[in-house]
């Protein structure tokens, strides 16, 4: 990785309970954080019981971000992030860094943020939260989000998520909390293999955790990466998507269990999609091939820009439009009317964007070659 | 211009008063349509009388949609519109016109709909109308609109559209009924001299039905085409813009004027664009001006998947997709963090770009040279 300047953390951060420097141990399952409601003491060392949830996820994001900045300019090979720090003047901010014109990728982004401040409660009941009696909150969020669009229209893009919120009294008392993010998949060439790979591994990411979650969470992703003004097209052939996870069964409170399952969500980056990139990374293309990946990315803009709930919330809350808009490609194409005839690569590949089971390997119907 | 198959014009326009193949005085200025409120008979000849303003205004927009068809191939001086008619579910339907790849336009889309179905009290009040007494109404829209993207970054895309709506109560009564419009300019090299031209030529237009037409229509179209996401950031150096326009000082309707105003705006076509597509056709130009092109292409594609009115009407409405979307480019792309050294031909189109008064002459502060 190149060398980044040391960047002070953003104020939210900083929170009673953190140490700077003391490393806190990061994914302590089966306890709870003494400060929410239903926090069952005795279960876990008192050193961890002491640490805020929100520190505690805080901490791990800023390491997650820097391994995932690690992981993409190791399986590029050449190509050196960027990085911009902003303040958010309501509260927080983040750290952007970017990837730009690499070896493998034409550009990727690894987002960091830290934001909190006063939302009104009509807001914060639609974020998700039942747990508000009324009047005026603060939230917390924090979150790492990557999108990564290879150079080569062989590698499909990929795109990832963690996120954490939390919501407050005036008064600081712990009022609701959830975990949210997911990843998912957008070949630009099809590949059924690789699409088999991809939800091998989030399953078995999914099964560590909980038997109904990545039947679950797949059903979320597919319904949720839909291009709707595009007769239901779908962005690319899914992956998982979860939100309002407060990790207990039947919706009660668990952080720690949310917290291992997020944590292990943003590390099945490596195992399902870097095979994918090693695996696709020196075939050979043609113009063709490039200008499916082009008006595939045309797609994905739409998506982003039209449908997306975060860039739409970007978009309308001033956050700093570089950063809301590092999802986007580097160059995107539009055509008009265009159709593929059945039996070609491009033809394959809108078959494989309609939502079905990968995980029991490549559909009987993708064996055939196409031209 | 290539020949069209012969289409059945869409339901909508086979209005009583209307006989197919008879010719129609399409601009008898002065005059008032004798089924709206406030109709003074007797100012024209019963002939035109008897027609209902309806009928006229759909067959000048489909003598308007053929003499743009025509005016952008001989133009591009080589490429051919594809033809596409569609129908709508809930009533009427349009035709589409793409010219794809030609000598002088990478992209041109001429959209010709007449639409009419039923629609809620409150919708109609949003519209914009204000003689809804509430209760079920009828709407009636017909337009035609334009999206123009050259080749060349020496060449602006220009944009235009002209629109009629009606309102009429379930027994047929109308309600009523207004014309909007406008026409705009995104240069994406910076030639000031482009913008005085087109703007003196859009005053002109103005000046000839009303002497606060221009200025109103100018600020109107400055407020319109703005990325507000992007710190306010113009898609292009404007031109005008108008919505809601009944005709008459005041408010009151006047259909005759109102409509000579509107066809008028569609003629300037000819006289604001056509002389900068000649005097800019041959220019040639390097990577870096095709560059900012592609990302000043980007902007456009912002502006019209996140704001444009018209663009997000659609989408939600189960509009012919293709169609809805034909104003974005044909290739585009994004950067990260762009900014341009004063004294460059990127940061003199960003100025170009902050809304001025054009008519008066190029500004002293565009007159240097740039690098």
């Amino acid at each position: 990785m190149a060398s980044y300047s040391p960047l002070p953390e953003p104020q939210a951060i900083a929170h009673p309970g953190l140490t700077p420097g003391v490393s806190i141990p990061l994914s302590p399952r089966g306890g709870t954080d003494s400060r929410l409601p239903g926090a069952r003491s005795g279960r876990i060392g008192d050193y961890v019981e002491a640490i805020p949830m929100r520190s505690r996820v805080s901490r791990w994001m800023q390491i997650f971000h820097d391994t995932t900045t690690h992981f993409f300019e190791d399986r590029d090979g050449g190509g050196r992030f960027e990085e911009d720090a902003w303040l958010r003047p309501g509260g927080g901010g983040g750290i952007s860094r970017v990837l730009t014109d690499g070896v493998t990728f034409e550009k990727v982004g690894v987002n960091r943020s830290v934001v909190d401040g006063e939302i009104p409660g009509e807001m914060a009941a639609r974020l998700g939260s039942d747990r508000i009696s009324g009047g005026q909150v603060r939230f917390f969020a924090t979150g790492v989000s990557v999108v990564c669009h290879p150079r080569s229209p062989m590698l499909p893009i990929v795109h990832m998520n963690v996120r954490y919120f939390e919501i407050e009294g005036k008064d600081g008392t712990p009022l609701d909390y959830w975990f949210g993010g997911g990843m998912d998949l957008t070949p630009t060439h099809p590949f059924p293999e690789d699409a088999v790979h991809f939800h091998r591994a989030l399953r078995e990411t999914c099964l560590r955790h909980h038997p109904d979650y990545y039947d679950r969470f797949k059903a979320w992703c597919d319904r949720y990466f839909v291009n709707s003004h595009r007769d239901d097209e779908m962005r690319g052939i899914g992956g998982i998507f979860f939100d309002n996870l407060r990790g207990g069964p039947d919706g009660t409170l668990d952080a720690e269990s949310a917290f291992a399952f997020s944590q292990d969500v943003g590390l099945a980056l490596r195992s399902a999609y870097g095979p994918i990139v090693e695996r696709r990374r020196n075939m050979s293309f043609g113009t063709r091939e490039k200008e499916l990946q082009l008006i595939r990315r045309g797609r994905y803009v739409e998506f982003n820009l039209v449908h997306d709930r975060g860039t739409r919330f970007g978009l309308q809350t001033n956050a700093r439009i570089e950063s809301v808009l590092m999802s986007l490609p580097p160059m995107a194409r539009w055509g008009y009317n265009l159709s593929y005839e059945p039996g070609t690569f491009e033809h394959r590949l809108m078959e494989m964007l309609k939502p079905r089971d990968w995980v029991d390997g490549v559909p009987p119907e993708f064996t055939s070659p196409v031209r």
